[in-house]
């Protein structure tokens, strides 16, 4: 996508190499610790389809040897046969995806040659000071056959030039995307139009594109991904009803209600909340914007404090906001 | 405040002439029927003279002979005495303010003269063909002594001309300040752009402010609400956990936290919610971002249809997209 172009766009028309990925399974599995019905996971697998969405993001190919399957619903592993219990083949447009940490994938082992596997996307999540090991993985998956991406995380916490100069590394590597993390939702808009023009200008002159993925701390995740959208970035995330950890991300049904692009349908998954995600709040599963998220957005923070706070049933926002002072 | 100056305004900075307005009571009126105790008015009255909020809106002035005051709170009339009983003579930097709706407010009589009152501004609120009544209010109003304000509601159903000419009228009158007004909360922030720089284009050339007041169907109260004041809008309306009809308005704890003026704090406010707020819901107040607000929001509709569709505890999103869809 070219910058000019998209910033010549209007709200009428549409750019047409814009890509959404829904990753409800992999970030609303942190709420509730993956264990969704396969009836919930066929539905928003069909209505993807239906929605024209890109790509579904299936969960996390983690580490068996460092996580005990006992402990987690399927889709924190993502084995191949459970995704093709759901897919079969995959006869679909819709793309699939799943998540690498590094360092807690083994993913020499459990990430299959590509000519085996229903699999299209790998996304390899890195911090800052994992980027050289994030590139030994993502040269090591992308001569597997696969789509590669990766996510930078906590980027607001990272200094200009270590960024810049992590930019520069993965530029040089064969990855085909990358993301711009709002990991602790604590991005207003105007931060994410400097931010997306360094992203797309060091990604663009390497011939790849850029994604964002967004939290919802302050309530900016639809309209950060809509500025991101806006300054050229063109891989969308997002969430049905926003669901992920903490304030959740960006929600699907009002980012595809948004964008023009004719092959986008929110109707179907306006559907599927209606059938599914009133009865997984009701069974308890809790997220989205609330005060503790705000605070933990506010100061730049991990939203670990606040789920836990919310956790505990606690209310005394005051003494809240005295704990992220202390963690400053 | 001038359009160059804070376009060129950083992150770090903040732009002096900016002033927040509490709209709580009046626009969570909306949600209770004004019903709030008079412990919660003197505690909001109180936590936004700390936190250095601007103006803080007490309610309605509307009349008598055409609603019942048996049927409303008290902050639906706004009676001078009702109000002295919360602030005295109001001897704090907090500035007082009502609102009154072109043709449902007597305001000739109601209205006293300012040397009479502890209100200072008095906002009227008009649909774009009462603008000619709207003038004469203002003109009366500002006569006794009050800032006056004016609201164009509904303007994202106005078309460009109508609304350039209303523009132009309300530039000739006394108004001190234009507000611009997404109603049903359909506005995507470029659209906040545009519109924030046709309003302060037309207002500055006539020594006016604009003020800006959203809504949050789609989850974009705040994100507009600081698009609209990285244009030169200088009057940001919110309200305390968004409180307000349907889905609610911009979060005041969040817009406070945003701003870097130096007097503006928000953690008076985050007690409050502590206090007041949590209560509030768990009595059944209901108000906030929820897919039936979004279905209104993306079709430009009052949002009167979801809140019904709320109260009626149904959950067929389907249905009422396609009721949404007869309407337009």
């Amino acid at each position: 996508m070219s910058l000019e172009n998209c910033n010549k766009r209007t709200l009428m028309d549409y750019c047409p190499d814009i890509k959404v990925l829904d990753c409800t399974l992999r970030d609303g599995g942190l709420v509730n610790n993956f264990a969704f019905t396969d009836e919930f996971v066929r539905d928003l697998y069909e209505a993807n389809i239906k929605a024209g969405v890109d790509y579904m993001e299936f969960g996390y190919k983690a580490s068996k040897e460092l996580f005990d399957t006992k402990d987690f619903g399927k889709w924190k592993f993502c084995d191949e046969k459970d995704i093709r219990a759901i897919v079969g083949e995959n006869k679909s447009p819709l793309k699939i995806s799943v998540m690498a940490d590094v360092g807690r994938c083994d993913y020499k082992k459990d990430i299959l040659p590509r000519k085996d596997s229903v699999v299209d996307l790998v996304r390899v999540a890195t911090y800052i000071h994992q980027i050289p090991t994030a590139v030994e993985m993502i040269e090591h998956i992308k001569k597997k056959g696969y789509e590669v991406t990766v996510n930078i995380m906590a980027v607001s916490k990272v200094n200009s030039d270590d960024l810049d100069a992590g930019l520069q590394i993965l530029a040089k590597s064969s990855v085909d995307a990358i993301y711009l993390v709002d990991s602790f939702g604590s991005f207003y808009p105007e931060q994410i139009t400097k931010f997306s023009q360094k992203y797309v200008e060091i990604a663009e002159a390497a011939g790849k594109i850029v994604g964002i993925h967004a939290h919802n701390n302050q309530q900016l995740a639809f309209a950060n991904t809509i500025e991101a959208c806006r300054m050229g970035v063109s891989l969308l995330d997002a969430t049905v009803n926003g669901m992920g950890r903490g304030a959740g991300n960006c929600f699907l049904e009002a980012l595809l209600s948004f964008l023009k692009n004719p092959k986008y349908d929110e109707v179907p998954m306006i559907r599927f909340v209606e059938k599914h995600m009133l009865k997984l709040k009701e069974e308890g599963a809790v997220w989205g914007y609330d005060i503790p998220y705000m605070l933990t957005g506010i100061f730049n923070s991990h939203p670990s404090t606040a789920i836990r706070f919310i956790k505990d049933k606690r209310t005394d926002y005051t003494n809240l906001m005295h704990e992220l002072m202390d963690m400053e």
